[in-house]
Formats: C-alpha cells, structure tokens, sequence
C-alpha cells in the first residue's frame, strides 16, 4: 500500500499542457499503472481502477453520439416531438417582452395548441408512464418555464388529485375534460397565512411531515344532510385560498383542501374529521363568469412566471353535491356518517399528501433539465470568448482561465450527477406508483424531498453564477439566464419549502437510527442504500487519513467512503445533541437548537446518494470513452464536494492537512481536465439551438457574435 | 491567562431563553465579568472588554434614534429631499409592469424631474462634494435602480469624463448643459468583442490594472491636419461600442475611448498614440437625428435596469473638431505635435482609467444601499410571519428558528459592517479628490476595486437568500425582491468585472510584498491599514489556538488577527507558488495557475479591512447602548466569517479543533442574540415605508397582510 502516499502521480505542471508530447502521456499512464492496487475493498467497484487508466491524462476522445445515447434515455423522441412542435410555430413563442395578461394567454394557447394540435396529451402518462410525462414537462419548461409549470398545475396538481384522491365514479366524470382541457382546473391549498391559536389544531393534523407546506386549513366545512351538500366557507381574510394557479383566469375547477366537518348528536354539534379535498367547480361553464359566492382576484406580478395566472379564492356558503369529496381516504354515506379505511386523522392527512410527491419528483428533474441549458450557454460562450494571453500570443478563451474553470467545471460536473440521480428517482418513482410497497413508498417520499431540495438550491445559485461568468453579455435578456432565474427562483418554495424538506430528510433518517438504535443493534441502513452506516461510525483510520496518492483520491472507495463518513458522523452527532437538549428545551425546543445541524446532515447525505448513483451510471456504461468521459466528471464531482465541506473532514481528522492539500490541487486539476472536454460534455445534453436560444450559446460558435449584431440591427 | 480556556462561559439553553428570570441574566453577566483579562495586548481595543459586558446576555435596549443618528451622517437631509419628492409624485414611480419603452421615457421624466423641479443638482457635487453625490445616487437607486444608474451614466460617467479627463475648455463648454440635461451623454468604453491578434497591443496598454473592464479598442483615429479635425471610423463589428448607456435613446454627446493614431514622416505614416477620450456629438441638438457617420442601435431588453437606454454605436469617418480631444494627460498642438506631462502610453492610460475610480465608489456604497433594503423587508417578513411552535402554546415567528436566523442574521451583521467599510471608502475618496496625494490614490484604487468586487457579490447573493427565505410571498413582485436582484445583478460587472477586480487588489498586494522583500526586509504594510503583516507570519501559537472562551473569542484582538493571519499565510504562500510556476509557466502561465488562491487572498485581505473599520466604528460610537449593539453585531460578523472559512484556519492549526466547535457554537447564539434586537437593528437604517414600499416589510407589522389582501382587491 506504500505507493499510496506517493506524491509523484499528483499533477505537475506539464499535466496541464495537453499538447505537449503524447509520449510524456504514455510513460505517465504506464507509471500510473504500476500503482495501481487490483484489491479493492468492495468487489462492486472493482473496475474503478480501469476507469482510472481510462481517465488517465490525455486529453479523452468523447464520442457525443455515444455519450447522448446513454443520457438521453427512452423518452427523448416525446421531448423532441415537443421542441420540434414549438419550432415550427414562431408565433407561440413567447417574447422577451411581454405584459401579464399576454402572457397568460399565450401560454394557455401553447397548452391548448400542445394537447390539441400537437396531439400530445400528457394525462394518461401521469398514470401509465411517469416517466414520460415528466420528460413532457421538461421539455415544454425549456420553450417557457410557465407552460411547464402550469401544464403541471393541470396535470399533476388538479388532475393528480382527481385521480389519486378521488375514486372511479371522479375518473369517469373528469378524465376526459382534464385530458383534453375543457376541465382546466386549481390545486387549492396554499393559504395567505394562518392566525395564532392557543388551542390550535394545525400541529397535530400537519405532523413533522410537512410543516410549512400545507400551511393552516381553516376552511369551514359543513355537511348539510338534507340537502346532500357541503357548504364550504372562509372564516377570515388569512384563510384566502393564496397563490392558486390556473384559478385568476383560466380555471373551471378547483381541488379545495378543507377541514371536513361533520354534525354530531353530542352536545359540541359538530366534529372535526380533518383536512379534505373537494372538487369545487369555481367558474360557470358558458359564461366563464365567477360562481355564486366564489370570490377570485389576481395574486398579481411575480418575479417571474408570469405566464401562470396565479390567483386568491375565498368562499362564502358555497355549495358544493356531497359526492364532490375526493373519497380514496375517506367518505361520508348520504346520512352524515363518516367511513375511512385509515384510522386517524393523521393517517388519513399523511396518505393524502403521499399522493402527491410526483409534483416534488417533477420539479427535481425539470431543475436539472433549466440547469442544463444554463450550463450549456455559459460554456459554449466561455470557450469562444477570447480575452488576453501570455504576451505575443494568440489570446485565449476564458474558459482557459482557472477563475472561470472553479465557477463552471463543478458546476457542469454536478448537472451530470444530477442527471443521473434524478433519472434514478423518477424509476423509482414510476416502481412505486405501480406496486404500492412500503418501504419504497418510504423512500420515493424522502428521495423526492431531499433531491428536490438540493437540486433546486444548487440550480437558483448556479443560474446566477452562469449570468456572472457570462459578463456584460449574460445581462442581455435574449441570452436566457435573467428568465431561467426569475422563472425557476420559486422551485425552491413551492411543493415544499426546502428548508421543511431537508427536515423530513433528516427526520427519517433520524427515524431509522432510533429504531435500530432501540432494538439494541447498531446496523442501521440507509433504506434505498441498502448500506449499513456502521462500518463508518469508527474513528478515521490514521494511516488512510493520510494517503494523498492521485489512484487513492479517485478510488469511488474512498470518495464514498468519505461522504459517508461524513453523514454517519452527521447522524450520530445530531442524535446525541438533540437527546441531551430534549431534557431542557423539549422536542420542539431540541428540534429547534439543532436545526441547522439537521439541514447539514440531510444534505450531506443527499450528496452521498447523488455520488453513490453517479458512480454506478460511471460502471454501467456500455461506451469506454463516455465510461471515461463520465468517471471523470465523477471524480470531479466527488473531490469538490469533499473540498467544499473541507473543514468538517479536517475537524474530525479524517483527512490529515496534506491529504487536505492533495484533494484540493487534484480537483482543481480535475477541473481544467474536464475543461478541455466541456465543449462535447454539453453537446451530450442534446439541446438543439432552437431549445437553448441564447445567441452567445450557439452550437456552431462563430455564428454568435454575428447573429448578436444582427439582433441588434446590424 | 487561565480562564480563557474555560468553558463555562460558552452560551447554555438556557442563554436562548431571553424571558428567563433577569436574575439569571444578572448572575451570568457578573459571573462573566469575574473572568475578564484586563489586560489587553494592543491598547487601542481597551474598551473592548467593557464592551463585552454592555454586550452580554440581556438582550441590549437599543435606542434608535441613537443608532439612526450615529449611521445616517451628515448627508441624510438630501436623502430625504430625494424621497419626498418621488413620494409626493406618485405619477414618476415606476409601475410593477411596463415596457422597455415607456421604463426609458419615465425614467427620463424622473431624472428631469429631480433636477428641474426639485431643484437639485448632483453635478456640482461630483466635483465640491462626493460623499454628498453618492447619497443622492444612492437615495435615487431606492426610487428605480434605473434611475440611479441612469444618473451614474450623466454624471459620474460622461460628466465625469469631462470634467476629470477634461481641460478649462471643455469644463467651460460643458458643465452648465451636462448639469441642467440639455446635454444628455455618454460614456463609450466598452466593445462588442476583441479579435485575436498575434501583434496585438492591447496587453501592454492595459497592463494589469484593467485587464477586462476596458477590452479593446479598435477604433481607428486619424488626425487630418489640414482641417484641424480628427476622423474617427470603427474597423471592424468586433470594434461597435456595446452597452452603452443613454445611446439608444437620449443621449446628444458621447465620450468615445479610442486609440490616437498619428501621422509620422516616417515609412510607417502613422503612430499609435495609445487610447484617448474624446467628445463626440451623435445626434442632432434641434431634430435629435442621428448625425452623419454614426449609426445607433438598441442593445435590447436586458435582464434589469430596463429603464436605462443601453445602445451600440458604430462610427463611418466622423469628423470632430481638434478641441474635442479631452486633453489633461495629452493633447495634440495644430500642427499634429503630441504633447503630454506623462512619459508613456502605459502612464497616460493608468493616469485616465485612475480619475475614473469614482464609480466604483458609488456602485460599492449604493450596493449597500440595496443591501439594507432588502434585507429590512426580509427581517421585518420573518418576525411578522408565525409558524407553528411547540405543543398547546402559541406559534412562534420564522425568525425563531435557527436555520431563518442562520440565513439572515449574519447578513444583517454583514450590512452594518459594509455600511461603515464603504463610507470609509467615500471619505478617502473624498479626501483624494481634494489632495492628489499619490499614495492616497493608490489606497483608493484598491480599496475601491476590492469593496466594489466583495460587496456587490455579497449582496447579490443575497438577494436570493431573502426573497427564498420569505417564501411564497418573497416572490410576488410588488415585495421588490426580484427587481432589486434583476436591477443589481450587473452591478457584479460593470465598472470592472469583479474577478477583475479581486485580481487588481491581490497584485497590489504582491507589489507591495515584493517590494518590502527585495528590500531586504519583511515590514510589508498594508498601506491603508497601517499595519505590519511580519507579525502574522510566524507559525500559529499552539497556546492561544486552543483558548475558546467567549471572552476571548469576543476580543477584536482575536478577530483581527485571525483575519490578518489568514491574508498573510495567503499572501506569503502566493508569492511562493508564483515564483515555483514562473519559471515553467511564464508570468501569465503562473498567474493563471495560482488564481483560485489569488482571488482566496483578495477576498480575505478586504474582509480584514471590513473588520478593521467595524472594530473602530463600533469604539468610535458615543453612545452606550447602541455601541453595545454594535459590538454584538461585530462579532457576529467576524465569528461567522471566520467559521465560513474554517477550513483554512484548522488546515494551518491555527484554531484547534474544540476552538472551531466554540466558534460555531458561539456564532450560532450571536445570530439568537441579534436576532432578538433584530426589528430595532433594521429600524436604524431608517427607511420610510415609501422606500422599502413592500407590503410585506412594513414598519408596523400589522398592516402587512391587509395591505397585501387590498393590493389583490379583497
């Protein structure tokens, strides 16, 4: 294991020179070998090494067809029947400038003209084919974010309530008006706030699985029996149904989430059943006009989005027919009786509310879907911007430039990480949907939380980066990253605010270590691991602490070892902490001092799963080129993210100062390795110019600048 | 020395709870005042451990009027003219939604408006007045950011133009129409593209001072003697001015930076002079038609400031007067003869761009302005919004939880300490304008650079932060979070991209590194500190880098030397690396490989400056309770700094491990601490409502959710 600690194989500085003489490559590809160790500690990656030869210095030959291939998946021909349906109507697309209500207009035509003229109707894949469905999405938010996000609205939001919380004689009532948009429908449950109440019911009915999302319900729910009716109200200006896409112009229907309450015989008079969904048709179907006692005004200007007509709803004495109430979880028969397969009311709260984390999984992958255009604009216009160079010579692009490789290269190096454990959690997703297990059910709702939070966070940041590289020419509306921003910005909010996400990432796994933890054993796993934290809750072993050796630092061994170290450690610690502060500031006070410890914890192994499904997607592809193409995207993913939590690693002493040192040189080698292969990594993305749009983002680079000036009338 | 290194002065739980008995608080404080070291290692921070006290566990009593008093100096009075103005012109505020067009003309309006109706000029003060001229300009920014730049563009820009690189003529010719906006101008620098060009000369004229901010400048000027005129022909769409303010539309002059060339009689015919600035009229005084020559296009929409004209400009053999050269570092005689008091073209263009330095003051001051904006709406949503809180007891605000105060309380930190770093910064500006003191000059530029470089990122970031921290809310438009973040995005590149800038700080220290070492001698100072940095280089002292008591970790003399250590170890390790590189890289080469680190070094020097001016303005304050505030706000500031790069401390083992866990530890109950006088600490900035205008960041919280119900039409 000596050669290990040899430092000879970290980059010098010929190593960045890619065109010097390829024999210096050879001689440093065979010296490499000679170190390397065919034993490795878990047999799963014992064709890492391999990799490692293929990655070695020399410039790799990426085959982009090959590479595409891989990532494309089997639903890139619905994607590219949507790119090509927008392409061929210039008047669908939307301008850099236009008003509100244009907007809102135009959108819905695009909708319209998607389903109807295109004949793509994305309905029955909620269902049949999640998987397609959310490559639906992804490719009509890159035409205009705000069709993606209302089409979801449509048929996540309203229609997936229809048919996840509702029952057959629902689906054969609405399927066809929601397919074909005759139905065009609200999710109504966000509120504008919630009042302060001493005998509060929310804490309860909300549970720590949902904190913030779902917002207090306070909806006042009547069943009147002789007449078979609901009558649905608005206690107070707080309880306005708030944020309601579809609902300020377009929308016919509205899936209401309400307090159920019901009549008793007792002295109380009335009974809470908990919260509810109600189809409450809100607009007449001829006239258009607001129904009786529905009151609807427009939420207004957002930051962006502004294609979706997001509306405010308050009711008074609405009456709505008794069979309206979405029923899977729970029903009322004609007399007032209340029926329910599920025995409380949080059981009740927490199924209806598993129905609908494909919204979450929807967002995740679609985020990465913005980030991939970004990455492709910034990059390509990175390589043909020319700025400066040693003195009498040519200048170089500034993509040459270390600065510029530290703010794009992790960058285009997570989007591929992303890719890949989105891919991942959209799979296991569709698996749930079809065979209702558990412990899957379990993980898809954790998964789709975490990856949901994380990917958006790094997206929103990395849309500014991208604007900031690009200089003065990103500011230019034309080229994309003012729109991506403004559009994608409410990612990180709704489906759930990333911070309460992170939480229930970090409360389930804090779940799982308690079990395990009471049962007297400490084999704790992490469910869609199926790896036990154990073996990582050791103390750091000196003598690897120190190995600094290039085949060590890009071992996967080692990389998730280390991100699992870090997340066991995590774990373990936040454990103790917040027994030790329950016994002074109670479980909500504990909760509350840890929090941030909590959220480093959830990322942590947020990141320990995008690294573990990276580095399969590394092993199992067929191409050797993209196979090296991708284990160095890998190795540049997994070394930054160690860099970046560098201080936590180095407090535990899990990495000795020089082994700290080591990882930092070789991800910024990394870095300019997977610089001189950006141009093909991005063309892996496949997004066609007419996707991208941005004139400084062109494929063929030299029309740029000219299709610039022409754009400004020259 | 002893009880540095105990732990029982570290906050408890029961430090958290502020309704605790006062007893305990008492208690705690006398117990803490028992471990005070009297002794104090530089005698200028004596007063700090008084401070301390008045700092401890109570939480502070803070009078806002006082604190108020001691941060709006003396310039607020024209502040509050600019406000009430707009205020009382409803018909100038710029509506949520309009037009590219329309932002333009009102813009136009509101800049007239200022100067003819209310009277009040910022001209004059460019020259008698800066520090007066960046209030106004700052004070106009919070009305429309556009209209701040737009005003940049008249006075700083081309006024500046004029009257900086101009002679008496031309300040004769030009002040009263560039002051009363009968000559609307602007300032062409910028150019599309540069071309690659082996023979270039460009890098030597730019040198290292400006390496990106001022590309290239390919236009082509000849001096035809016989008619006493230069031509002026743009060669090449590489070489069409690009981005230029108030050219689309308004403006009649224009400043036009192009390189000077001279007939010779000798077989070359011609001499490159080097860049010059000179006059140019562009359209027609009477009909407003674009001259002969000059051909104008619109930039188009960008993704903020929508209300400034940006255009581009192409010049066909214009023909402009001899006098129309602005010749302070060089003229041209009648007869073609170069004049200059300068020696070298290098001399002269350092010499131009150093008169220029005033923007950036002004963007690094109004960024702080936009800062405390948005950051009063985000503190005032958090303590207004409630949402749930432990069992049967009542909800508690966002700004309750940790992970809120973690996102927003060192920000606030952060804005108080780039409140007093940037006005530093305007009265040494100040001070040089009036002196020309040469090392003043020096001190300003870098200092100008790194502030201007450091806090626009700064705050960019966070605008981010606070719009996803007020959630939902935080994304409808009339909250300003999204245009503040779409107006101030650019601020991050022009007047020097920012990666451009950290550069200019980093090789002014290496200047001055190597030229104290050449000399023999390690008393490098930083000029504008007055500091020695050979005290921070030897190795850490394995006795203090364990001490971990509040007291310590409260002491400025800790806080500064942990920041300057750091810059030393960054500089000193640079210089090292750089000579390595040199000698197989080449200047450039090595450069290039060392700017990650170069930026790293950059970025720390100016936060020891920040820290340096905070640490004196908090002793400079003459009033007890705010200056317990403020030390409070102080350290959090530097605490939570240095946490963020931990990193680097523990890397060196300058901190040990337990020393890292108190500084987390303590930075997390600083954030509780200013949290809990949070609503007082944004009040100090002293913005009216009719400034911040978010409905959900009012003064009086409990107008926020009606005026927000009133603004959808409920």
């Amino acid at each position: 294991m000596e050669s290990q600690n040899t430092k000879y194989s970290n980059p010098t500085d010929e190593d960045y020179n890619i065109n010097q003489d390829q024999a210096i490559v050879t001689r440093r590809i065979q010296r490499l070998s000679l170190h390397l160790n065919p034993v490795s500690e878990h047999p799963v990656f014992s064709d890492s090494l391999q990799l490692l030869t293929c990655a070695g210095r020399a410039k790799i030959n990426v085959n982009v067809e090959n590479l595409s291939k891989y990532m494309r998946g089997k639903h890139r021909d619905i994607q590219e029947r949507v790119y090509e349906y927008f392409n061929a109507r210039p008047d669908l697309q939307t301008p850099l400038e236009i008003s509100k209500d244009a907007h809102r207009e135009l959108c819905m035509r695009q909708l319209m003209g998607l389903v109807r003229e295109a004949g793509i109707r994305p309905f029955k894949y909620v269902v049949e084919d999640p998987a397609k469905y959310f490559a639906i999405i992804e490719a009509v938010g890159s035409v205009d974010m705000s069709l993606g996000i209302k089409m979801g609205v449509q048929y996540s939001l309203w229609g997936g309530s229809v048919l996840n919380l509702g029952t057959k004689k629902h689906k054969d009532k609405y399927f066809e008006g929601i397919d074909n948009m005759e139905y065009p429908g609200c999710f109504a449950m966000t509120e504008l706030h919630h009042v302060t109440n001493r005998n509060s019911y929310r804490f309860e009915i909300i549970s720590n699985q949902c904190v913030q999302m779902f917002k207090a319900f306070r909806l006042l729910q009547l069943l009147i029996r002789s007449r078979d009716e609901f009558i649905i109200d608005t206690p107070n200006d707080g309880a306005i149904k708030w944020w309601i896409g579809n609902a300020a112009v377009h929308g016919k229907f509205a899936t209401v989430f309400a307090k159920l309450m019901l009549p008793t015989h007792d002295t109380k008079g009335v009974s809470d059943m908990g919260v509810h969904a109600f189809i409450v048709p809100i607009r007449d179907m001829k006239t258009h006009e607001a129904l009786p006692g529905i009151e609807i005004h427009d939420c207004g200007h957002k930051v962006g989005l502004n294609g979706v007509d997001n509306g405010a709803l308050k009711f008074r004495s609405v009456r709505i027919p008794r069979d309206n109430l979405l029923n899977r979880f729970g029903g009322v028969s004609r007399d007032g009786k209340y029926t329910s397969s599920l025995p409380s009311i949080n059981k009740r709260f927490a199924a209806t509310l598993g129905e609908l984390v494909g919204g979450r999984v929807g967002l995740a992958y679609s985020s990465v879907g913005v980030l991939k255009i970004a990455v492709t604009i910034a990059v390509r216009y990175s390589l043909l911007r020319q700025q400066f160079g040693p003195p009498k010579q040519p200048e170089i692009s500034i993509l040459d430039y270390q600065s510029q490789q530290h703010k794009l290269m992790p960058m285009l190096a997570s989007t591929y990480a992303f890719h890949f454990a989105t891919s991942h959690l959209v799979e296991k997703y569709s698996e749930m949907k079809k065979s209702h297990d558990e412990e899957l059910v379990g993980d898809v709702h954790t998964l789709s939380a975490g990856l949901k939070a994380y990917v958006t966070s790094y997206t929103a940041k990395s849309l500014s980066t991208c604007r900031e590289a690009c200089g003065g020419h990103g500011y230019a509306a034309v080229n994309r990253f003012g729109s991506l921003r403004n559009d994608h910005d409410i990612f990180q909010t709704f489906e759930g605010d990333n911070t309460v996400l992170l939480q229930q990432v970090a409360a389930y796994l804090l779940k799982q270590y308690k079990e395990k933890f009471q049962g007297g054993t400490l084999t704790v796993t992490w469910n869609y691991l199926r790896e036990s934290m154990n073996t990582y809750l050791s103390q750091p072993n000196p003598v690897t602490s120190r190995w600094e050796g290039e085949d060590h630092l890009r071992n996967p061994n080692f990389q998730l070892d280390a991100f699992r170290y870090r997340t066991s450690r995590l774990l373990q610690s936040v454990a103790v902490r917040l027994q030790k502060h329950s016994k002074t500031l109670g479980g909500f006070g504990a909760w509350n001092r840890c929090l941030n410890h909590l959220l480093t914890l959830a990322e942590s192994h947020i990141e320990s799963v995008i690294l573990a499904k990276f580095i399969e997607a590394v092993r199992s592809c067929p191409d050797a080129s993209s196979r090296a193409a991708l284990k160095l995207v890998c190795d540049l993913y997994a070394l930054d993210r160690i860099w970046n939590d560098i201080g936590t690693y180095r407090n535990v002493d899990y990495l000795a100062p020089n082994k700290a040192k080591a990882i930092h040189k070789l991800s910024e080698y990394l870095s300019f390795q997977v610089k001189n292969i950006a141009r093909e990594l991005v063309d892996g993305f496949e997004l066609p110019d007419h996707v991208t749009r941005a004139p400084i983002g062109t494929q063929v680079a030299k029309e740029a600048y000219s299709q610039y000036t022409q754009y400004a009338g020259f």
